[in-house]
């Protein structure tokens, strides 16, 4: 398997398990609050990841390798995770998350990807040609953007808590990149 | 147990099995690259943690307990985590990192803390007067700052390989608030 796809796998094989560790039956005031209106909490955050396993890349990696640059990738609906988070626990989510992301991961792996494979081309909606190595590293990413989300999320819960020693807390500083 | 405390507990004790879910065996360009002259790599964040559960949080809540706003805390060393890298794989400081946590959450629950001892005031070295309840709510905030850091400590490692969609990843456009 060509190195950098390896480890890609590596972590996106991690993150359900260690979501599942760090939320699961933790009290609501970390998992449910967000960071103020139109933001989200780690339980909508986990439901967003669901929506992106389900619709977002696999699909699109089955449209690279079946069309290439000639069918240019459905929009990402930024909205598809209110749906599944309803009625749905954050434990549910958790588990959903890891059997679709575990599915996922058995798909990509049974594509047996060359490294010529890797580097063709499919077509962003609006980022125009993007190649596959570029997507998949992405997803990596993406999961890590989420992380990266959840703590500051949390953090934010304790923003007065932690009285003066707010400024030495790196993470308090973080202006949010990604509200949603 | 006083509802904050319980909650600031609840994500203590979950930190060490997450990082250990999300790093353990990774490949080395995940847990081992930095961002840079003077950064830390997520081995290097986890011997600053281990360094913290050493000297940093229980003992001071020993000071406050026993000496109150007499006795000023030792200034925490942040090159303490040199010395506990030393020799030691990732999989080793996951694991001391889990045991000292343990361990010192136990010592903490032994002391059973009424509400009015979460208000006993103790003198940091730099930020002066600071109540026990600020100490206990910022250890769960550094844990917090930490895995903020991991996140994107790693995901600085792919920050060309996603070409076009970096602008969409919020965790890359982090300024780095904690880089230590």
């Amino acid at each position: 398997m060509e190195p950098n796809l390896s480890q890609t796998l590596s972590l996106l094989a991690r993150t359900p398990a260690a979501l599942d560790s760090f939320l699961r039956d933790l009290p609501e005031t970390w998992t449910l609050r967000n960071e103020g209106e139109n933001t989200w909490s780690p339980l909508d955050v986990i439901a967003h990841l669901i929506s992106g396993e389900r619709t977002d890349w696999i699909p699109r990696v089955r449209i690279i390798l079946q069309f290439g640059e000639n069918k240019t990738f459905e929009p990402f609906d930024m909205q598809g995770y209110i749906q599944e988070r309803q009625d749905k626990t954050l434990e549910q989510l958790l588990e959903e998350f890891a059997r679709l992301r575990s599915e996922n991961l058995s798909e990509l792996r049974a594509m047996n990807l060359r490294p010529e494979d890797l580097q063709r081309r499919g077509l962003h909606p609006s980022l125009g040609v993007v190649t596959l190595s570029q997507m998949l590293s992405t997803w990596a990413v993406h999961d890590l953007t989420h992380l990266h989300q959840i703590s500051r999320v949390m953090a934010h819960q304790y923003r007065d808590a932690v009285g003066p020693w707010s400024k030495y807390l790196g993470v308090l500083q973080c202006a949010g990149h990604s509200s949603t």
